[in-house]
């Protein structure tokens, strides 16, 4: 028998086969590329039905399958709220994959939810009853198990930590995306540089050799490696905005472990010692020398592992 | 059969005697006065022993009992850390009590953790099963639940929302109690009003009545229902900080209910549409129109109905 994992993303879609020890067997990425509503739900049938068949093939049916979506899952409904995939506000994704799954079993949760689960099955918290992935990407979301559960909420919208109110007073361009999200996520490292490159014209450093308005996270980190002064206040304020929220995860949740994934954790992952002496000072002292602080062992397979064990657990409750 | 609560507090114990549908049977609440260490555990024993043999006389004899504390309950050790009890840093509370207790089962937890069983059980929390109550008297503290659990934590020091970040960058006076207990606890409102007498001498308000040392929260509720405008600011910032930490709740946690409780709501419950005005700048835009903001229904009994309630659920887990 095995698993199917599919890992949906604002841009590309990433589909796993898994053994049912979490081995992977065949993994695939194809690009969204300008698909839309029902379009991409038809490239979703189109690649898991080669999964499918290829399985089969292989003397490995597929007898579960797991979907990781870039936003929120309703779950009773089946539907799927995605914000960066243009028609998908309620998008009825459990019966479209129905079409040609069939009667094989389809669970569907959040890319947050499935990260979490991936690594705790395959990853960084393995062994862990309660841990947090911080996703910090283009957005910035947590995914959060209690108990060896992931939080849901009584509408399946938990976890939003994008939106967590860290620096007062209220200013309105929080109202798009969310504070914390607004300071401290890949589009918000690239926002608060080009913000201090139009302001400080006297500065003339690495991060003048693009237009302003072309500057990327990216070129921040790529900077800071070199000790560029700008980079180096960018991402200064970058480890003040994630070591508050993490301090708040801390002594809200008191986890075992938390753990660093997304497109930023990457490059940012060696702040984590200063991003740790910034919780240090913020959060309930007990719970903050407890806790562990890591980086995703999956990195950009974090989802689609999760999803691979969302059908995987899916079978135990049958 | 009857259930017996105690409420243990910072200055005086509560105790109840509950019939299993929770209707109270006897209440009492003595002063712990300038008892420390184990002789408030000697009080705790003479109070439970007069409540058992009172029971048994009215032919409705205690077979369970609950413990609320002011701190935090190590469940496997079955000791307890209380702050502000002298001598409680790891007071072995279940042994001590089993000598009066026998064979009658006891469970301890926390006061924030009784307040929103016993909010669940009799309360503003009947039929919720993703609920938070916000406790803010001299400290702050949250009793969250989800799914009909009270989050615990991986050591028992879940829910320490008076440690949580709000206000960058990071001033040292945080560090004995959290920014958030900081700013906007009783303890804090007192305290921001006293730094603001002693700053704007030109102010010749209410609040001028008695020396500024002695000015508290209650001083300060009473001068804004005057309209005083030093108490107005001191109670607009503590908007700001209740609206933002229920923000961070809602957006976490994508709760039913919060319910505020503890000395200061009170007073301000009169502000709560206030604070989710606040806290609609701020939080997730989809949980903060689904939760609901109400005051607690059991006010000063909240953490006693909760003890009462562990010790009910005791018995189901038997």
């Amino acid at each position: 028998m095995a698993l199917l994992g599919l890992d949906l993303g604002g841009t590309k879609l990433a589909l796993a086969v898994f053994a049912g020890n979490g081995i992977i067997l065949r993994q695939e990425t194809v690009p969204l590329g300008n698909r839309k509503g029902p379009e991409i739900g038809i490239l979703i049938n189109d690649q898991v039905d080669v999964m499918l068949k290829w399985a089969e093939n292989e003397g490995n049916r597929i007898i579960s399958a797991g979907i990781s979506v870039p936003g929120i899952s309703y779950v009773e409904k089946g539907t799927v709220w995605a914000p960066n995939l243009q028609g998908w506000n309620d998008f009825p994704l459990k019966k479209e994959v129905s079409r040609v799954l069939g009667d094989i079993p389809v669970t569907i949760d959040s890319d947050r939810a499935c990260s979490i689960l991936g690594e705790s099955w395959k990853g960084n918290a393995r062994g862990c009853k309660d841990a947090i992935f911080l996703a910090v990407g283009t957005g910035i979301g947590a995914g959060i198990m209690i108990d060896v559960k992931v939080l849901r909420g009584s509408n399946d919208i938990a976890g939003a930590i994008g939106w967590m109110a860290l620096d007062r007073p209220f200013n309105d361009r929080y109202t798009e995306c969310g504070c914390f999200e607004y300071h401290a996520s890949g589009e918000g490292i690239g926002k608060v540089a080009r913000d201090l490159l139009k302001r400080y014209k006297d500065y003339n450093g690495d991060l003048r050799k693009k237009p302003v308005n072309e500057i990327t996270a990216h070129d921040v980190f790529e900077a800071y490696g070199e000790g560029d002064p700008l980079a180096t206040s960018v991402l200064n304020q970058g480890i003040e905005f994630w070591g508050m929220s993490v301090a708040n995860l801390v002594s809200l949740f008191n986890p075992e472990k938390i753990i660093f994934g997304g497109g930023v954790f990457g490059p940012a992952i060696p702040l984590l010692p200063a991003i740790k002496a910034e919780a240090l000072k913020w959060a309930q002292p007990v719970s903050i020398n407890q806790v562990k602080f890591e980086a995703s062992a999956l990195a950009g397979d974090a989802a689609v592992t999760g999803a691979g064990y969302l059908a995987l657990k899916s079978l135990e409750n049958v």
